[in-house]
C-alpha cells in the first residue's frame, strides 16, 4: 500500500540537467503537486511516517493532514516583526533564512519540512533558527533526497527522513 | 458557522506598520497558519466558496482539500525546463513570474490562489501567464484583500474572492 503510494510519487518526479547552473541535475517535484493522486500520496506518506514515529508529541509542522499549525521559515526580509536570522551556503549560491522571534515557545516540538534535501545547508540553517528559539527539532523530512551530496550528515543528531532518494 | 470560522481566521491576522518599507502596513497571516483551527478554517472557507461557485468544473487549484492538483507560479529562475514569463510591478518593487510551459493544456480551468491581494500586480501577472498557456482562469482568491489599493480592478473580468478585507 505504502509502496504503491510511493510509486505514484516517484513516477512524477522529473529531472532537468544543468539547471539552474551547469553541472546541477535538478529534480523537479512540481508534477507531483500537479497530479491530485501523487500530491495526496506524498502528504499521506510523510504524515504517516511522522505519526508512526512521533505519535502525538509534535507541536508544529507543515502538514495540515496532521491537524497541526505551520511555522514559516523564509528568506531574509520576507517576515515582519522581530526575527532571528541564520545564513547558509546553498548547493548553488548563498542565502539567509529568518523566523519570527515569537513563532515558538522554548521547548515546543517541531518537525521541519522541505521539498528537497541537497547539501543540507537550508535544512541545517532552519534547525539553527529553531535552536535559537529553544524549540526541539524532532525530525527533518523531505520528499526528495540527493544522497550523493550527503546533506543528512550536516544535520548532526537530528533524524532525517525522505520519501525518494536520488544519487 | 462560516461566520464563526471566519472569526477564527480574522483574529489571527497581525498588522506591522512600515514593513518592508516605510508607509506600508503589512498584514501578516503567519499566525493563521500557526494555529491549527484557523489554518483549517481558512482552507475550508476558500474550498467551500469554490465548491459552491464552480462545482466540479475546476481542473487545478492550490487547495488540496478539493482533491485537485496544484500548478506552481514562481519568481523567475526557480522553475526548470521551458517556461513562459511575465513581469509586473509590486506594491513595493518589481518582479517577474514564471510558469512551466507544459503546466497546463489549452482550455483547462484554473483557480489562482495567493495569500494576499495588494495592488493586484502579482495576481494579474499570474492570470497573464495562464492566458499565455490558453488556460481558463475561473476565479482568483486570497485570504486577505487590501481594498484601498483596488487590486481587484486590475483583474478585469476575472472574478475575485477574499476571506478578509482591510482598507
Amino acid at each position: 500500500m505504502a509502496e504503491a503510494q510511493l510509486q505514484l510519487v516517484a513516477r512524477r518526479v522529473r529531472s532537468f540537467p544543468d539547471f539552474p547552473i551547469p553541472g546541477v541535475l535538478f529534480r523537479d517535484i512540481s508534477p507531483v503537486l500537479k497530479d491530485p493522486d501523487s500530491f495526496r500520496a506524498s502528504i499521506s506518506l510523510l504524515a504517516g511516517h511522522l505519526r508512526a514515529t512521533h505519535g502525538g508529541s509534535i507541536d508544529y509542522i507543515a502538514a495540515q493532514e496532521l491537524g497541526l499549525g505551520c511555522i514559516l521559515i523564509r528568506k531574509r526580509g520576507k517576515l515582519p516583526g522581530p526575527t532571528v536570522c541564520a545564513s547558509y551556503a546553498l548547493e548553488y549560491g548563498k542565502a539567509e533564512l529568518e523566523i519570527q522571534r515569537d513563532a515558538l515557545q522554548p521547548g515546543q516540538r517541531v518537525v521541519v519540512v522541505d521539498d528537497l534535501l541537497a547539501t543540507g545547508g537550508t535544512m541545517r540553517a532552519a534547525c539553527e533558527l529553531l535552536g535559537q528559539l529553544q524549540a526541539e527539532v524532532l525530525e527533518c523530512v523531505s520528499v526528495v533526497e540527493l544522497t550523493s551530496l550527503r546533506g543528512r550528515e550536516k544535520l548532526g543528531a537530528v533524524p532525517f527522513f525522505s520519501l525518494l532518494q536520488y544519487e
